[in-house]
């Protein structure tokens, strides 16, 4: 092709607009072009050789600028691929490259890594932890641009982006109250106030009970662990009170996925004996539950799309960004018995 | 603390031997100490301020060297951590520290990282395809070493790291045939020959049939997906025969899970009426599957550490290394009914 092609020829190619030409190879798309939308047009783009100016810029010097992505654990957990992915759409739009480095939690690593990415005058650091958590970022990383991704920094120095867990607890009770419970358990995911998304999931429900004039009853908040056998418990000690839970709020999907289990071993039915909201909207387990799961969402794309914004934004302000956590209505939430 | 701290001291306060110590401070512990040991000598390493004498030369100079890890989509696969974790301990114990471009399978993205990557000066690249792929490695990645892992690189300029599915194909046959089954399903992850692990998989599963005088019959081969519902109709299927399965080979966990479901719903029992065999070992389903899945894992630590090494030795030979699959025994088979 003599010509240089344009975008016009890119969306004419991929049969859409130039505006979703537009926002696909900028990395703006999420929620406004689907991913299969997205493949066809990165595949126009790539047939017909089609260059946005910044990725001329950067294919032209051959290099791009590194964003480094220093995370505790992104190697092990399920859960760091969109917010990585986000970060990655939003660096990248700007011609810059990120380049992940896993701790696995251990110090030595994380200074070794910090160092090198400093030796190679990375534009800035993302900061990130696997699990929501509140910490102090190592003194070297503040040399260079950082920004605290899924975590906050406690010394408030630097820009922090979290998924905002209260908010989301609230809602989540908020779907059970507005159907008419009124005896809802939870089943947290650790106790007391160690972990922010716990802490953070149980104020929320809280909160929303207060606000409909009920006193939370310490008999329906149960400390779980997180895990399948939380449910199971956590859904057995509930349903087996005097006065039972009609609903529980489970503090992540696998707790509701034992919970389902555990009701379904009662000969119970999930929404018309017991209704249940999770929280993560964890997409492997999505498959396994029967109802499907009305469930809290983690805001992982939007959350890395922020930091990598921030970060790349050298006037930006060290605040702390709560990401909202969408609710998704799927089926498992219905009026109590007899109503 | 005066004197510089000794490996016999963090032994000492992690209560081990200091071969241990240096087993785990070097990331060569896989199979010889668990997490949990790993994690005390970590800890007491650090508490000591213990270094090795490569960590000690990395963190003097304060720049480490550069493995880079070009992967196609580590941050939506599940299945990457442990191939980037293996890889990660290997390259650490040399004192270099890996980093991770996710190109989400994007040419553009891809070549971008790699020219960034190489106006680093890494020492060398890992080409890492997240599902076990057959390619050819772009020519600029070969201006640096090389190492194909997780795909075949077709070219044979580069050694290759792949599991050995064939032969995991064979030995989760091998399970059924030693149980006494004779008709064997396969429910497959892929029809015909285009993705390496359903076609390998496949073969091993024919190979043992042959081996056992059993002709493989083509009613007892379904082209699933690999998802869920893969598993609920290949089941139904199978046991649906005239003369039907009596065990059935899942190509992957997820198939397997589906395949536990219809059989509960239609009233059977595993392992009394249908044996199951798994492939993948996948940690988050593990959990879900009552009884316990026999299954066949995926190598993806000793593949990383495999390929890592490859990387940190420039004399290793162009050769594809297929990494044994192991097998999980669980509760999932048992001898046909009526034997």
């Amino acid at each position: 092709m003599a010509q240089r092609p344009t975008m016009h020829d890119v969306a004419a190619k991929a049969g859409v607009s130039q505006a979703v030409v537009s926002l696909v190879l900028s990395g703006r798309y999420a929620g406004r072009a689907s991913e299969a939308t997205a493949d066809r047009i990165r595949e126009a783009s790539a047939d017909l050789g089609y260059r946005t100016n910044l990725q001329a810029k950067t294919l032209k010097t051959g290099v791009s600028e590194i964003i480094g992505l220093v995370g505790d654990d992104v190697a092990t957990s399920p859960f760091s691929g969109q917010m990585i992915k986000g970060a990655q759409d939003r660096v990248w739009e700007d011609g810059n490259t990120l380049m992940t480095v896993d701790t696995g939690g251990d110090s030595l690593l994380e200074a070794a890594a910090i160092d090198t990415l400093l030796s190679h005058q990375v534009r800035g650091i993302l900061y990130t932890a696997m699990y929501h958590k509140e910490l102090e970022v190592p003194e070297a990383a503040l040399e260079t641009r950082t920004v605290a991704l899924n975590a906050r920094d406690l010394s408030g120095r630097i820009p922090s982006v979290v998924p905002d867990d209260e908010t989301g607890g609230y809602e989540a009770t908020r779907i059970l109250l507005e159907a008419g419970h009124t005896r809802i358990g939870m089943i947290n995911i650790f106790p007391g106030e160690g972990i922010p998304a716990a802490r953070d999931r149980r104020r929320g429900y809280e909160r929303a009970l207060l606000e409909a004039g009920i006193t939370p009853d310490p008999d329906l908040l149960i400390a779980g662990e997180g895990i399948h056998s939380s449910g199971q418990e956590g859904a057995r000690a509930l349903l087996g009170l005097a006065d039972p839970a009609t609903a529980i709020f489970c503090g992540n999907d696998r707790t509701a996925l034992g919970a389902y289990q555990e009701i379904a071993a009662m000969g119970l039915s999930i929404p018309e004996d017991v209704s249940i909201v999770g929280y993560d909207d964890q997409d492997i387990l999505r498959d396994y539950f029967h109802p499907g799961l009305t469930t809290v969402a983690l805001p992982f794309l939007a959350m890395g799309e922020r930091a990598a914004a921030l970060v790349l934004d050298p006037a930006a302000p060290a605040e702390t960004h709560a990401i909202p956590c969408p609710v998704i209505h799927r089926g498992s939430v219905a009026p109590p018995k007899g109503r």
